[in-house]
């Protein structure tokens, strides 16, 4: 038994370098590429891509992780960690037939060129035909799990293991209750955050985003930070976790906040225990999980008075002609300003779940049949307007703003909400644990919030389902959407 | 037949996009990996070298390969070219046990971590030993494609196809004859270039070589200069040929000539015609082809006075404090001195071949088991003094200064000197094809010579061999040093 384990975890080593390397493909298309290199690119990635799919379901892998009882290790061993997860995801690949796969491949390589040309033309309709093939895809590739509750249920569990629509409308059954309003609320607030819209220079920007995150704990040892168009975070195992950021020279906190989302994604991918390298399980323990990490250092750290507290003196004097006459509270209330907008991405704290929502909705929508691919648009922008107050200038900022559905990406919207629900229950329970954590930071100790990650969540990588590692920290298995309600409504209260 | 070559082409073309990604993760090692990461990506290199193993002599690939005749194709195709190559490439691999090659790869990574302590306790002691066993597998390696005439002819086949020793030794006779000599004459000189050990800003040297290489015509829609300890050129097919370079302050024109080096090798790979991309034709003719590319321009265009009559005025305005006073007459000389020294790798034109005849002896003699590897050291020192009149100051920078044996890359040497005798019968046919050649330089036209590179070398890639390419542009199959010599007395006779 012992001599097969060994054989499968070289399998999975092999599985994991190949898609390291392919990261790395995909890196440096983002990062270095030069622009003529594209379409070669695309080749290297897509022969790598099927180097790891033939491994990934090979019939010798199949047959180790069928020897190998889960049962006949320890509980809470990694082992039975492994091979648990060895065993799901190897059932849940090779229900799917190569010709979907290809199918899927090409269908969404064309929707995505449509997808560019109708932002472009801020034309609509221009990608509705190619998403309407998507969804009758993504049916197609739902029903192999059949029977679920709900056709939304294999989708989603592809990045939230276990999660289904029936509890995701329980969780957001009251975001969907009382946020709206509370932005209504908030969003009558007066402003003052001119100063805000100076120009900003990038290469101060960026030098200060990396002294934070450094400051934070992101290992540059083990990492790196680079300009891209859209920040991101990657890992080649767990010595080489890299971070990206953008730089905007009107918006002078985005790169800041970009950078250390993406450093606290990065931070849980080098806070994974060494142990568990080269395996499945060297990763977040969901989409969600992950998502927790990155939302938490963002808003409830670096959108928090206590983190400005600490850098404001150093970031007015690096910006002391834009921020020279600004006091910190003027300043702190300027970056949690509510601002209902088209635009996810730039969302606050507040709007941000209601995108989300309204993504999901259409997504349930389109994939029961309810929702024709050709009238998205008009429902789109309904929901903003019921949501958010706000509707879209053009389909460029509306329905066709996110990249997600022209790849595919059905099922991974709603754990970027999940994320901050989940990001919230941690942030709470650390306040609970480490003591004076608010004054800690203010002091610049940033470490003590981190080994509590570290220790809580961090290590752990995907051993735990995510109900069980949410049990270990909070002492609940399900996500509470109250605790995110209560810490919103506590922190635009006192601003 | 046509069915089977599209299916031995699709074969190939995976080939080259798996090493493709294995370059790219060779590239990133050298100029973006983060410290810690050196494990990761030793395991992730060793992973997907093992998959283009496999893929490379797999039974599907050879057979393809029998069935297909090459002389079914029509003689000068690239069909055919590409058949006759692909059988010699499987034939050579597959009379490698794969117990040699892991032997092989075990040796030579102990023999580098071996090499490197060598060289910091400059003890070549520490290093025989090692060498000594590689020496041993190279042999064992060689034996495989008995009987050659010499022992070192299967090696040197890997690098330069067809070519043998006895080949070798009638070309390096006249060098050996009547280049030690000329560096005698030449070293005597007195020298004016104290105004080159100032300190020249690295930023601007970086800035100048770029502005240099992009008027040679190098395309950065295709290609990056980036900066590593030790400057090299890597290509992910044609459309992505990267250079990198190294800048040392006090030596100001050694990041500009290894860049217009490392730049001859690019222009090189991106000439190649796009439709042998993805196949094992989009490459050099062979290692002494790429090195005549790279020494071509580095010598005959980049240390040439017509050369520094164009570029000399904007280097001049970049360094005004150091170059001010200096005419280009001064300036041309000192960038030309000849000083017989320890170090290869800083070698003038002049005693260049020197370096390589030494080593390929030396290389010679451990392989005929002449001279055992516990006493190259005294050989090499006794060599140098013969040759060059100097005598290394320590083994580090004598015998252990070169990492290619420490690899195990015998027969790779030669090489470097057959470049530079190719790259100067290469400029021969240029100036006889190019009407004023060398004024068209000077006045900064470098397109005459890059056009007649790429129509009569860079296009044809791999596709004919080394001789017959030679021919094709020379009307000379064999490769004649004398030329080399020719250009040598008259470069240094003018100075």
């Amino acid at each position: 038994m012992e001599k097969k384990f060994a054989e499968l975890k070289a399998l999975v080593a092999e599985i994991h370098d190949l898609k390291a390397a392919l990261a790395l493909l995909e890196w440096d298309q983002q990062v270095y590429l030069p622009a003529g290199a594209e379409n070669g690119r695309a080749a290297q990635i897509e022969t790598l891509s099927g180097v790891i799919h033939a491994k990934s379901t090979a019939a010798k892998l199949g047959r180790l992780i069928e020897t190998l009882e889960p049962a006949d290790y320890p509980e809470d061993s990694t082992e039975r960690a492994l091979l648990a997860r060895l065993r799901r995801d190897f059932a849940k690949k090779n229900k799917v037939p190569a010709k979907l796969v290809s199918q899927l491949a090409r269908t969404t390589a064309e929707a995505h060129a449509a997808w560019v040309r109708a932002r472009q033309a801020a034309d609509y309709t221009l990608f509705a035909p190619h998403l309407a093939r998507i969804v009758e895809l993504k049916r197609r590739y739902a029903e192999l799990f059949a029977p679920s509750a709900s056709i939304y249920d294999p989708l989603l569990d592809d990045y939230e293991p276990g999660m289904t629509a029936a509890e995701l409308d329980r969780i957001f059954e009251p975001l969907r209750r009382e946020q709206a309003g509370l932005v209504r609320q908030l969003a009558d607030r007066p402003a003052d955050d001119a100063f805000l819209h100076r120009k900003f220079n990038g290469a101060s920007q960026l030098a200060f985003s990396r002294e934070v995150v450094k400051k934070l704990g992101y290992d540059f040892k083990r990492g790196r930070l680079d300009l891209t168009v859209h920040p991101f975070t990657t890992s080649f195992g767990l010595s080489d976790v890299r971070i990206t950021t953008a730089v905007h020279a009107e918006l002078p906190v985005s790169c800041l906040l970009s950078t250390v989302h993406e450093c606290g994604h990065a931070l849980y991918e080098q806070g994974i225990d060494p142990a568990l390298d080269r395996t499945p399980l060297a990763e977040g323990a969901s989409y969600a999980f992950h998502e927790s990490q990155s939302r938490l250092w963002e808003n409830q750290v670096a959108r928090s008075l206590p983190f400005w507290r600490f850098f404001y003196p150093a970031f007015q004097k690096r910006f002391p002609k834009q921020l020279g006459d600004v006091s910190l509270e003027r300043f702190y209330r300027a970056v949690n300003r509510v601002v209902p907008s088209e635009i996810r991405t730039e969302a606050d704290e507040a709007t941000y779940n209601l995108h989300i929502m309204l993504r999901y909705e259409l997504e349930l929508g389109l994939l029961e049949g309810r929702i024709p691919a050709s009238e998205l648009a008009g429902h789109w922008n309904a929901k903003m307007q019921e949501y958010l107050g706000v509707t879209p200038r053009s389909d460029t900022v509306g329905v066709l703003q996110d990249i997600h559905w022209s790849l595919g990406d059905f099922g991974y919207f709603p754990t970027y909400a999940l994320g901050n629900l989940i990001g919230a229950e941690i942030w709470n329970a650390a306040c609970r644990t480490v003591p004076g954590l608010e004054e800690e930071l203010a002091r610049g100790n940033f470490r003590v919030l981190l080994e509590f990650l570290r220790r809580r969540v961090h290590c752990h990588g995907a051993k735990y389902e995510p109900p069980v590692l949410l049990e270990k920290i909070t002492g609940r298995r399900s996500i509470d959407s109250e605790q995110f309600l209560t810490y919103l409504k506590g922190k635009y209260s006192a601003l």
